[in-house]
């Protein structure tokens, strides 16, 4: 597999600058990420050439090298936000945000300073079914690789999710698989934990089941209230949902089944 | 209350070398550890003196400088033991290990090297209650403030945690809450997660859901099956249960309901 | 000590929320902070009732809860600068930033979506005695607690540095005292080191030989050139950057010397 | 490469597990790690193929999966020592512990529990020279792979390292390259650091100027006293070494200069 694939960038006149594999020997899988330089003479033949070669159960991914488009989903925390929006201005996000949805407009204000278009849509006095669709039409108006829940604190329904497999990022407050679902540093603080954290993952059916990105904690003590317990968990949030998108945004995650490979470098 | 004890320290002409006061709000609980240098003239004098002088509700617990005494309890696996015996040998364990019981053999030799004893109580052939009266026994030969059972795989029943409340310090080899029970890195390696964990904690009658002390992780990634992640874990696992074992026998930990007060400086 | 503080505190209806001692043996010093709720009735008898009850050589200082006046320094680099301005435009600084510095202009529009005020003070054909006399201008229009260099990257003379006696905090890019000096991630990616850092300090009139504050690490390896060791350092200077102030603001930091006493909780 | 590489593989039936390249784009040199299952008909025809197939200036390792051998010289500290054997003893070093050398005895009576033969080789009345060819004297009686300064606190000459050229490996008890040299306890204690570390690397000419295999830190705070700081050093420095001595003997390291590449997975 190795040398058909090294093989055939060869002959397209690209260089292999990075390969790395991984065999998921349980489920007899076996995934590559190759990054090539070059401008390969002919991309779609490139592309033929290797789904001819390779088994025809092969799942191949050209990624050409672009910015991706993200839209963020907020309800009313600011920080991951602020963050996103601020590695957006300064150009390092390697990404473009290209809209901001909330369902409520506090966050309006801030996202304007940045000249992003804010999206105000209310799930109140309406059907989560209306509140989807609307949801959806203003995602719809952008082609995003991508839409971040940086903080949106609305359960999405299955449709939804399917509507948008795999393009969903979500951050949990906690270290998952530990205290999922609803007020996860309120269960932590009750529990006596000494270390607390934070999840990014994709979005699927299961309320945070899905495939796990990155995650990273903080140690705490005794000392901590619930109040400095959520502040601290913030800092983790907001640097654990920047990482997930900058990976995502380098193509450097793969799915495998409800897992994934993150292939850091 | 602070005045109370810092007067009453200084009658009896001892110093405080350190102090240090949680308040928890929520229940209205005031702790404070206070560690003294100097010799009292008279210790029940002192004791009597602080008793009277605080709230008759107040939990005083005064412990001399002295030698924790440890028994140990295993099954199979050494690491946790290992290092244990280690530290004991070398005297860097700030406590006297007096005993090991395991109800397999096969650490006994490695055991014996230490010379210390060795005490085969096996789960076969009896009852829950067979064993744990056999395990009694043994331990009750042995005047022990902790009992730590460094990869002790019974579950031990409500009548037996009870009969050595507070003294009985477990290692989950889980990042705590998540992943209670059987099989952690199993439950880990299938949920995918980027951190794997370990956890010290008192034993109580609910399985896994004692006070924490300490938790340690380390981050992992996609490349780590099953065997890989438990033999992280295990690193995690013995110098997580370590440092509870020095943290206990400093007096450094307090119970607060079902959490742990930890004065780590 | 502990008495008299505690006697002194109770005597005017005030009450010790924590109190932290530390015993600097080596050089035998006493450091004790102490917080207090409630109001003094009247707070210069109060103080004036500490320092006539303490030895005469006590160095008391009595806190008000208010929140602190920050200055920030600039110089091309935006990542430190953003996490300050964003943490105060949503109040969770704890502090007020009142004015931002720039020894270059490309800050200023950035500076000005937060309305704070930008001044630009180049150091371009100018002595250094003249720049530092026009920066200690723009600086004493404020009457800040803190001046923070925000990867400013001009050195302050002993001079400049004495006139902000211990108001003024550095991050410095790598974890000190390792790669002392200029382009610390150069010397670090030469060296072939397997982590980075960044340090929080006080400037003295020695390079990066003032009291640290705090320090944070990440680990990285051989893949790391130095564009992306630059990058992820940024990650690590801006948030440790961020709990020096926070550490700061809060009053949980005293200086011993050279060195600093930090109350984390 | 990436071809060549693979495509010999294949010739010989054998399967690619895992391949992970590096280029130094600096230095402009290619790296890569192979690692295959099964077994090649003619181990010296492949190496044969290998080394005429790829550049003349290629640099091939061919490493057949074997124990390695280690030596471990000691001084008087025993927790780097003692994590080894203890590995050793239970067989989760994936190495041979063959000899401990000391300069001093007092840690033959623990080596002895292991079944290791310990050599006393003092350094007292003698010459380096004298001494070193000693050392060697007994290193060569046996055919190590790796020798392992654990905490050996005397200083080897440039002929002795050039004589074990790539196999020496030491701990340094601080986070190099801060605090070079005697003391670095004594050095971080002094400087107020807020973090400890080991490095584990190559010995080389200059002292612990050696490539970095790898590195770990602890934080601290203020309240550690020199004891306290050397006691959690102690800690780093054996999991460090520990470490690093299991990468080296999976064949996970190789050098590039005065610097390494770690193939962590």
């Amino acid at each position: 597999m190795v040398s058909t694939i090294s093989n055939t960038v060869a002959e397209h006149q690209l260089n292999i600058v990075t390969m790395r594999e991984y065999v998921d020997q349980e489920h007899g899988r076996f995934f590559v990420r190759v990054v090539c330089s070059g401008e390969p003479h002919n991309a779609e033949e490139f592309a033929h050439d290797l789904s001819h070669r390779l088994p025809s159960n092969a799942d191949i991914v050209i990624n050409p090298s672009r910015k991706k488009k993200i839209a963020v989903l907020v309800t009313k925390e600011h920080h991951c936000l602020a963050d996103i929006l601020v590695r957006h201005y300064f150009d390092t996000l390697q990404a473009d945000v290209v809209s901001v949805i909330g369902n409520y407009d506090n966050l309006a204000e801030f996202v304007d300073k940045f000249d992003i278009p804010f999206h105000l849509v209310s799930h109140e006095n309406k059907s989560k079914g209306e509140f989807e669709k609307e949801l959806a039409t203003v995602l719809n108006q952008y082609e995003v690789d991508y839409i971040v829940l940086a903080k949106f604190m609305r359960i999405l329904s299955p449709d939804f999710v399917q509507q948008f497999e795999n393009k969903l990022i979500n951050i949990h407050h906690s270290f998952l698989p530990a205290f999922i679902g609803a007020n996860p540093y309120k269960q932590a603080q009750e529990r006596g934990v000494k270390i607390i954290g934070a999840t990014a993952h994709f979005v699927t059916n299961d309320l945070d089941e899905g495939p796990i990105i990155t995650q990273d904690i903080k140690k705490i003590d005794h000392s901590y209230d619930l109040h400095r317990m959520k502040t601290a968990g913030k800092e983790i949030e907001k640097s654990v949902l920047s990482r997930a998108i900058q990976l995502l945004v380098e193509d450097r995650v793969m799915l495998n089944g409800n897992k994934t490979i993150v292939y850091k470098s």
